[in-house]
């Protein structure tokens, strides 16, 4: 590539002109920046220019592939079943990833989940899984394959060698102001998920004021990107419009969300969390193949539930990746914070919000969430909210449960919640999923 | 500014979306980018950012004042005499530099002269000075001080000390696709002009397809935003557009058009050039308070002609850079070309175009120009085109002569010259000086 110097600026004014490239040239450019030839300033630039003008439709399917292979991928089209897995775009308090890994696994699908960790206000699957002791996220893709065959679920990290081209990308996108283009997201997630050996995908889009997304055009628009992107890959990709104006569940934190997920995994979890995970679960189970009617999905995902077999192979998983199994029967033997303060409404009225946005905040503050990719987490602090809007409260009604690490970090959390939960005369929630996207159109379904 | 990774992240976002950076914010981002505190993938995404949003007024007059003042200035004010400069956006054959320093030098007005290479289609001055033996460009302050109190002319290259901020920027955006944004280029040119301690300034906009930018409302829009810059920091800025859709004058190269400077100093130069010439330089006396009316500017610098003052004020100059001042009595003295092979007219007719775009890049193949700014160039070579557009021509005349390292140069050569000498049935040439743009406005003068 001693033609770079050259040919990477025209690539640059040709995008930012409102040209197209072609597929050879996002494979050049994506090749040359996990070799370190195309360096970070020209993608930076690129970035920028496909924040304001876009992709064309063949663009994104040509990066997205390119991304893709950029490194090494899992391959399991040999496995001889569905191979299904979940996205979610953001969120907190979602633990939805936890249950529906064991319970697709139970019924016999195979579910090779690449994880995050969180950031800014999000949580991150891997730093929710790594809350329980001993708990080994960092697998081989072929520990993860033996795991997958043997018990049908893994849930790890991302290794350096899987699309290495979207961890540059998404670190450079970070600090230069070009997360928020539709295209890069969904070039990055996709080729992420695509690196999975996929035959179905279901996507979590999360809308509302705690979303990655607020705008909801957007998240549809998000969503229609994507399915196009897997469907174009072979991969049956189904989308869920489900509710971020509120935290998903009670627990919001990292080893508290993990006990909140057995309670899930028991049936007993609180009501939209459950409602949530098995409207999730019953796209997987059609995505797979399983069901083609939906009521017949969710009486199948549901039997997981019930049989205690997601719960099993909950334990299965722990057990496999080197995590201490009795927290399915023993929450306590999670990581518990010293400190838990509750915070009691002031003035009677109706829970007008519970801003996500603030509570991902406060647990960062709490040490719990991470403002930089390389600090670590403290697994036991988080909050507990059992409030929603829409609830009437009188005054000293609990509002929340603080679990802090000590006393001094109290008054900002508290701070934080009140911010948060605001009390006032009513609520206008949004429905909790409310609309299925699929490469055929969208459908209401709230 | 350890707070960086945090904070130019939000500062691009904002202009992305359309929002101002304060003067304190620019400052910061200008002087963290000469520290090597905020890196090049940050500046290349704002530059992007900016590409597309623009800049403020408040916004363009920060960051040029951060960038002039991100290293050494010329201090002149104490010099008691104007300072006067002219800067020229881009061109080919455009040697008017060399006449105007000498000219006005000769007229007791300091012309602190800090010029730059060629790059792309477009000839340098440095490259131009560099072609007579010795000549030393690389003065410092001082010594460029020193020589402006005794002579009243100096030509200088940018030192590393002086506007650090552009240097690098402007290298940034050669490669990230992020040259053509009106704001950043006069930013980039202002912040360097206005650390001459200039009083007065005239613009040179070229306009033409082998300008800089081609759209003549840009080539306006740009001078208006210079004008308002230089007039923002006290400096008399005046701007005159002038047709660049044929070269100016005959000669295009580096020793070429030096001899034809000198022809130019002796009042025998080509029309077209002599005409610029005198139009910028009565600017230029006007800009220095030295006549008030436009036809007594112009028998004043055209009497530094007549009288000699300006040659000899030229060799003057050239003998305290270090040059051979007998170039002037003796031009074979400059560096010959080997090969001279003539182009003649295959067909007759009118002489339709002569495409200073394609005339510069066959310089560039030549040797005469470089197309990457590391390389060196070789002063001998170029071309003499004497036909202009609307010149009649009959078969076998001479259209041009090539003056080439070596044969094995000249059909490539040739081919471009024929590309770029059109003969045809009429031309519909720009007038050679058809503007006027001051602070108060834009007046028609051709």
């Amino acid at each position: 590539m001693s033609d770079a110097p050259l040919m990477v600026p025209r690539l640059i004014e040709r995008k930012r002109d409102g040209g197209a490239l072609g597929a050879e040239e996002w494979r050049a450019l994506v090749d040359g920046y996990v070799a370190d030839r195309v360096p970070d300033y020209q993608m930076a630039a690129l970035a920028m220019a496909v924040f304001f003008k876009g992709l064309t439709e063949a663009e994104l399917v040509a990066l997205t592939a390119a991304m893709r292979e950029s490194g090494d991928q899992f391959h399991l089209a040999d496995l001889g079943r569905p191979r299904i897995d979940k996205h979610s775009i953001g969120g907190v308090g979602d633990k939805t990833s936890l249950l529906l890994a064991p319970m697709l696994a139970a019924l016999d699908v195979a579910v090779p989940m690449i994880s995050g960790r969180g950031l800014g206000h999000t949580g991150g699957t891997l730093d929710k899984l790594e809350a329980i002791p001993g708990f080994d996220t960092r697998l081989s893709l072929a520990e993860a394959r033996r795991q997958l065959e043997r018990i049908g679920g893994v849930m790890v990290g991302q290794t350096p060698e899987l699309v290495p081209a979207d961890r540059k990308l998404y670190a450079l996108r970070d600090v230069t102001g070009t997360v928020e283009s539709i295209p890069l997201i969904s070039a990055s997630i996709m080729s992420k998920k695509l690196a999975e050996s996929l035959t179905g995908l279901v996507l979590d889009i999360k809308t509302g004021s705690g979303a990655f997304i607020q705008d909801p055009r957007q998240s549809l628009v998000l969503a229609e990107t994507m399915i196009r992107l897997g469907e174009a890959s072979g991969c049956r990709t189904i989308g869920l419009l489900t509710a971020m104006d509120r935290p998903l569940g009670v627990a919001c934190g990292n080893a508290v969300e993990v006990a909140e997920a057995v309670l899930g995994l028991r049936g007993e979890g609180p009501p939209d969390l459950m409602e949530v995970t098995v409207a999730l679960g019953a796209e997987m189970v059609i995505a797979a193949g399983l069901a083609t009617d939906r009521s017949e999905a969710r009486r199948l995902v549901e039997g997981t539930l019930r049989s205690g077999a997601a719960l099993e192979r909950f334990g299965a998983m722990i057990e496999a990746q080197r995590g201490d199994r009795r927290i399915i029967d023993d929450p306590s033997r999670l990581p518990t914070a010293p400190v838990k303060i509750d915070v009691h409404a002031a003035v009677a009225g109706v829970v007008a919000s519970v801003e996500p946005r603030r509570i991902g905040h406060a647990i960062v503050v709490l040490g719990g969430g991470r403002s930089r990719a390389d600090q670590a987490v403290d697994p036991a602090v988080g909050f507990w909210i059992p409030v929603k809007p829409g609830d009437r409260v009188a005054v000293g009604d609990r509002l929340a449960t603080i679990a802090a690490r000590d006393r001094s970090q109290v008054a900002a959390a508290e701070r934080a919640l009140r911010e948060a939960i605001v009390v006032g005369a009513g609520a206008n929630p949004l429905p909790l999923v409310s609309h299925r996207v699929t490469r055929t159109g969208v459908e209401r379904i709230a």
